[in-house]
C-alpha cells in the first residue's frame, strides 16, 4: 500500500489534495551525495549492483521530498543487453565504438531474453520498493526506439544526429527491422520492470524533436504506439517525446495515462493538442532552477496556474542540470507542494 | 536591374512564375570549391578579405544554381565588433575566451562605429554586387540580439545554453542592457550592409528555439521587433528563429516581409499560425539531402504542395550539412525549379 499514490491517481486522472511533483534526472550530478558515490563506482557500476542503484534512486525522495522516485538506470542499457557495447565517459557522454551501419553490422544485434541481461535491474527495483516501503511510487523507464536508434547508429551524441536519419533515410528497410528488434525488447524489458515492482513507466524519446511530424510518426510513434499497448494495462505509461508537440494528438491517442511536455510549449496550448482525457507532466525549464528562488517560486505558481487544477504532474521540462544548486531544487518541490488552486 | 528578382518579389507578396529557392549556409563545407579556399585560409581572412568573400559567396549560385547569394560571413563578427575575442577553431565551433559574466565584464563591450570596425563587409557586399552583375539578388545577415548574447556569455557552443540564461534569469538588468548594446550594433551594421548593396536582410535567431514562449518575448523578440522596424523599410526582411513556432504570430506581426521555419512544423499550420500576410520560408530537413536523389525530388514535391503557390521560399529548416553530397544539393534546387503547382 502506498501512503503517497498522488502521482498514480493523477495519471489516472482521479482528483487529488494537490499536484504531484517530481523532476527528471533527480537522481543526478546536482546531489553530493550522488557525487560522492559517482567518484567511487563507474557508471555501469551504479546500474548493475542493485544495493547502489537503490540509494540513488532513493537519494532524492530523502533529500528533495519528490513524490515519486524514479529508477537509477540509463536508457543505453537496452543497446547493450541487445549485444552493442555502449561505453558510458562520465561528462562526455555515451560511445558507442561499433555501430550499425549496414545490414552486417544488424546480424551482432538480438532481442535479448532480458531476465538474462537486464535482471540486475529487475533486482534493483525489487530492492527499491522494499527500501521505499510504500512511502512513493516508483517509476520505471525505457528510451524510445528511435532514440536508441540514434545512438546504436550514430555511435555516440549529436546535435542533429544526421547519421542515424541519413540510415533511416536510406536503407529504410533496415531502420525498421532494427526499431522493431528495439521494440520488442522494449516491451519485455519494461513488463518484466513491472513485474519486479515498478508502478508506472515513463518512454523517454530524447531526440524525437528532431523529426518532421511525418518522420515522427513513421519512425518514432508507430514503435512508441506498440509499446504503450503492450503496457498500459498492467501500469499507468507516461509519454515524453521531448520537442515534438507537433504530434501531441497522436501521442495521446496510443492511449498513454502521461504526456510530458516541455518549456517550449504553453500549457494551455499543449491541453489544446493532447485533449482533457490525459495527463500532462511538465514543463518548467531545467535552466530556470539557476534562478534566485523568490522567481523559481514565482514561476513554479504561474506554471500550475496555467496548467489549472488535476491531470498534472509538476516536472521540469528536461533533466534537471548538474549545476543546479539543491535548495534551489528543494524550492521547486516546496513551491508545487504549498501551492493551492485558487 | 536584377535578372532574377524571385525573392525580392515572393518577399513583397507579388505572383511569381515560379518559387525561389536558395539554402541555408549553400556556401559552405559540401562545396569542394570551398574546401580548397578553406585550406588555404583561416575562417576570418576568409570573411575579411573581400575578394575572398566573394568568391565563396558566388560559388553557389554557379554551381548549385541558387536563386540568391547570401553573404559569406559569420554572425559573430558583431561581438568581435563590439570588441569581444572571438576564435573560430574548425570542425570545433566558436570560443569567445573571454565572455561576459558580471557588471565588470560589461565594460569590455562597446557599440562601435561599424564602418571602422566591419568595413570590411561593406567592401564584400559591394565587391559581390558587382560580380553577380544583377544575376540574383544578395541577402545580408546578422545575429538575433538573443543568439549573440548565448555566444558572449556562453563562451562557446552549447547544447542548452544555460550559462547564458542563468546570466538573464540572475541579471536580467545587465541582460537587457546587453542585447540593448547589441541592437543598436546591429541595426547599424544591417543598414550600413543595404547601404552597400544587399537587397534584403535575414536576421538569424539560431537559439530562439531554448527559450519558452514568455522568455522569448522578453529576450529576443523585443529587440529582433526594434531591427526589423529600423530596416523594414529599406529592403525586405526575413526573420528565422530557429524552433520558436509557439511566436510565429507575433514574428508576423513585427512587419517582416519573411518568416523562416524548420521542418518540425507542417506548413499549412506554420501557415495559420503566421497568416496570410507574410512569406514563409523553408523548411526542408536537412538530413533529407543524404537520402537517394529519387526521395529528395519526391519529398520537394511534397513539401511544395503543402505549401501551396505564392509567398514560398523554398529552403532548408536550418543550414546545409557538411556531408551532403553536391549532387544532392543541386537535385533540391533543380526540384524546386521544375516544379509546376497543379
Amino acid at each position: 500500500m502506498l501512503q503517497n499514490d498522488l502521482l498514480l491517481r493523477t495519471l489516472r486522472g482521479e482528483t487529488t489534495e494537490r499536484t504531484p511533483v517530481w523532476m527528471m534526472r533527480q537522481a543526478g550530478r546536482y546531489l553530493p551525495e550522488y557525487m560522492v558515490l559517482r567518484e567511487k563506482y563507474g557508471f555501469f557500476e551504479r546500474c548493475q549492483t542493485p544495493e547502489l542503484a537503490c540509494e540513488i534512486t532513493l537519494q532524492p525522495v530523502d533529500i528533495v521530498g519528490v513524490d515519486a522516485a524514479i529508477l537509477f538506470s540509463d536508457i543505453l542499457v537496452v543497446p547493450q543487453a541487445m549485444g552493442l557495447e555502449v561505453q558510458l565517459i562520465e561528462s562526455k557522454g555515451p560511445v558507442l565504438p561499433d555501430p550499425i551501419k549496414t545490414v552486417n553490422d544488424l546480424s551482432r544485434v538480438r532481442v535479448p531474453n532480458v531476465d538474462e541481461t537486464l535482471g540486475y535491474v529487475f533486482d534493483a527495483i525489487k530492492l527499491i520498493k522494499k527500501e521505499l516501503n510504500g512511502r512513493v511510487p516508483l517509476i520505471g523507464f525505457a528510451g524510445a526506439p528511435w532514440t536508441l536508434l540514434c545512438y546504436m547508429v550514430q555511435g555516440k551524441g549529436s546535435k542533429t544526429f544526421d547519421e542515424a536519419k541519413a540510415f533511416c533515410y536510406t536503407q529504410p528497410q533496415l531502420a525498421h527491422q532494427l526499431l522493431q528488434m528495439i521494440t520488442d525488447t522494449t516491451i519485455a524489458y519494461l513488463k518484466a520492470q513491472v513485474k519486479a515492482g515498478a508502478d508506472t513507466v515513463q518512454i523517454f524519446d530524447s531526440w524525437g524533436g528532431l523529426l518532421s511530424p511525418a518522420d515522427f510518426e513513421n519512425l518514432s510513434l508507430k514503435y512508441i504506439r506498440q509499446i504503450v499497448d503492450a503496457v498500459k494495462e498492467e501500469v499507468p505509461t507516461i509519454v515524453f517525446a521531448k520537442g515534438a508537440w507537433h504530434s501531441l494528438d497522436s501521442m495521446a491517442a496510443t492511449g498513454a495515462h502521461g504526456l510530458g511536455i516541455d518549456w517550449c510549449i504553453k500549457p494551455e496550448l499543449a491541453r489544446q493538442f493532447a485533449g482533457n482525457n490525459i495527463t500532462l507532466q511538465g514543463n518548467f525549464d531545467p535552466a530556470k532552477l539557476l534562478s534566485p528562488i523568490p522567481v523559481i517560486q514565482k514561476e513554479v505558481r504561474e506554471m500550475l496556474q496555467a496548467f489549472g487544477p488535476g491531470r498534472h504532474i509538476a516536472n521540469l521540462g528536461h533533466g534537471i542540470l548538474p549545476n543546479v544548486p539543491v535548495d534551489h531544487a528543494r524550492a521547486f518541490v516546496d513551491a508545487v507542494k504549498e501551492f493551492k488552486h485558487s
